[in-house]
């Protein structure tokens, strides 16, 4: 029969602890959240879902048909402008989701004939745009400048290195300046993801590459998600304008791909207004983080010192991160939980999200939960 | 330096008139749209913006995480359900796009070791698709199911046929029960993309496969877009549950994406309200169709007959298809251009689409413009 096999898969995964289900949540959740992505609390600020509002009402629904024929608004071209500007590149181009712009970014500037020097902890959708691009990709050690410089000798032609700014599982920083070094020395470009890092590191949260000293550079592309501190949806790529036009005509997740909604891209425009005044949200982020670590490892947990808003806490296996995770969701807290195969390593882990709005109670709250569910 | 093959690119596409750039369009376009995918004039409709804008405030700005995390709310949970229903099937999967929705089926449902039968004129996801999973695919002749009998012959182990159910570029339909019979013939599944079929063919819109007495069958599973007919963004994955839970527990796209926006899944739940509401804005849509055809051939011109909402003219080449859009744009009209690398087979085309909401009045005054540009 046809699909059958998915039935022997599926007796697998039971077998091994690792079936996944989908738990719909309802809007007056009344767990405490260190789960979302939502790092600087903006999901459900009133200027932010005003922004999608009024922006649905003025432009629509949807964006009507791919960014090349309807679906560029002058919305969209508001946004690009101003978080290009925000974080300090020449120009930006908005897609449907984070994932589309990786892909976007990776196969357009990886052609045939490329090298494409990927970190071995990148996100799926880096991997993903690997796999898709039709230069040829090597993976190297993780954030280890040296691994892409020896990557990098032994190519003749166009080279770029990618990697996360700030890697989703244990929420460990790449070397930027090293990496870019490496890359320089041999004419290569630098394409990184920073969905973790915008609105949290760098100046007022311009991100990973601006910190680094990067935002700018002619041989720098940045790719950002609009769903995580700006507390929309979509993504960006950020670089020079020739980059960005180059995109625009040969990136396939672009040119075939609907628009972004006209009330993702307001209330992503919000967020950003928001964050330029009040600016403070970043450096919160960074110092919930701080704390919860602290506190986690005072009371002899194993985390990984944060180097942005994620904090990653050790479980002892998979069976034991579900129910410690699902423990810690009785008790009334809600973190991620992060197991084969979304680990590289395979090693299971809570996975906890510093929000700039959580509160020294929330957070007090939550290490003593974690600590009670410990399996 | 790095990325400088890129002016080289820019340069080849410049001297083959091939360079594409974006038109942001204002809130209130004077220009009569025969261009954008919104098939049933919906991404404009009060109850459809309403719906998002309820759902913003309501859900927040954004689903704040994967939907395997914080980002299924039951919003998510009601459309998929709804959805399923409308169009027959057991369950649905809605991702933040019907590109990631497509890359989806394709890479979960062909797995290592299976076939993948595509259609030579299969939209660019799907192509995407094939090529991020890791079974073989075999690309077979356009819209011919003794092609797809032919390819399935020589394999043993899971296959799978992958097609449209209506070209984008031409508007044809696939022959879907001359697919599904050749499909069963050797126990391979049906993944059809109903992107340009749902809301517009099958009763009430409930698309091709619904049409086809597809729908609800063991072995057929459908992609859908929320961007056209239900005017919103997003995509979903229609069929049995069983394939519905492989998808969530590995489909990379699903996995490893953020949930789509509240303010999306709102609007076009809305739609889909509407819809079954107001069935005969399927019909509507079709012989809006019919007619612009019927107007367009009696006038000369090569349009291919429209088997849903979209009606495809011969333009004699790239060049002469930008003149012709450009000056239908200037006269007031905007159409769709179709030129390589967009189209499979190098023939530019315009592309109409057939609203449900145009007046005969516009349909004529359409024709007219065409008629009176045409290079």
């Amino acid at each position: 029969m046809a699909f059958g096999w998915i039935d022997e898969q599926a007796e697998l995964r039971r077998r091994a602890g690792l079936v996944r289900t989908l738990r719909p949540r309802p809007a007056d959740s009344p767990l405490l959240d260190l789960a979302s992505n939502d790092y600087l609390g903006l999901a459900h600020h009133p200027e932010v879902t005003e922004g999608a509002a009024r922006a649905a009402r003025t432009w629509g629904g949807g964006a009507t048909g791919s960014r090349l024929v309807t679906g560029t608004t002058e919305l969209h071209g508001e946004l690009e402008r101003e978080l290009a500007d925000f974080c300090g590149f020449e120009a930006a181009l908005v897609f449907s989701s984070g994932y589309a712009a990786n892909l976007a970014a990776v196969t357009a500037l990886g052609p045939h004939g490329s090298l494409i020097v990927s970190d071995a902890g990148n996100h799926a959708s880096l991997i993903d745009g690997c796999r898709l691009a039709r230069g040829t990709t090597q993976v190297v050690a993780h954030a280890e400048p040296d691994a892409v410089r020896k990557a990098l000798q032994t190519h003749e032609g166009p080279a770029v290195a990618v990697s996360d700014t700030v890697f989703s599982v244990d929420g460990d920083a790449a070397p930027l300046a090293g990496l870019a070094e490496a890359c320089r020395e041999y004419g290569a470009g630098v394409v990184v993801d920073d969905a973790h890092g915008l609105g949290v590191l760098g100046d007022g949260g311009r991100g990973a590459p601006h910190a680094a000293g990067l935002a700018g550079a002619d041989d720098v592309v940045v790719t950002v998600t609009l769903s995580k501190s700006l507390g929309s949806q979509g993504g960006a790529v950020l670089g020079p304008a020739r980059v960005i036009d180059h995109l625009v005509n040969a990136a396939r997740t672009f040119i075939f791909d609907t628009g972004l909604a006209p009330a993702a891209a307001g209330a992503a425009l919000s967020a950003l207004r928001l964050l330029r005044r009040e600016p403070e949200r970043a450096a919160r982020a960074r110092a919930v983080a701080g704390e919860l670590h602290a506190r986690l490892t005072a009371a002899g947990h194993q985390a990984v010192r944060p180097d942005a808003a994620v904090v990653s806490v050790r479980a002892p296996s998979p069976e034991g991160a579900v129910r410690w995770a699902a423990d810690c969701r009785a008790a009334g807290l809600a973190v991620g939980c992060f197991r084969p195969p979304s680990v590289p390593d395979g090693i299971s882990r809570l996975r906890l999200t510093a929000r700039a709005d959580l509160t020294d109670g929330q957070i007090e709250r939550a290490v003593r939960i974690i600590g009670e569910t410990r399996p």
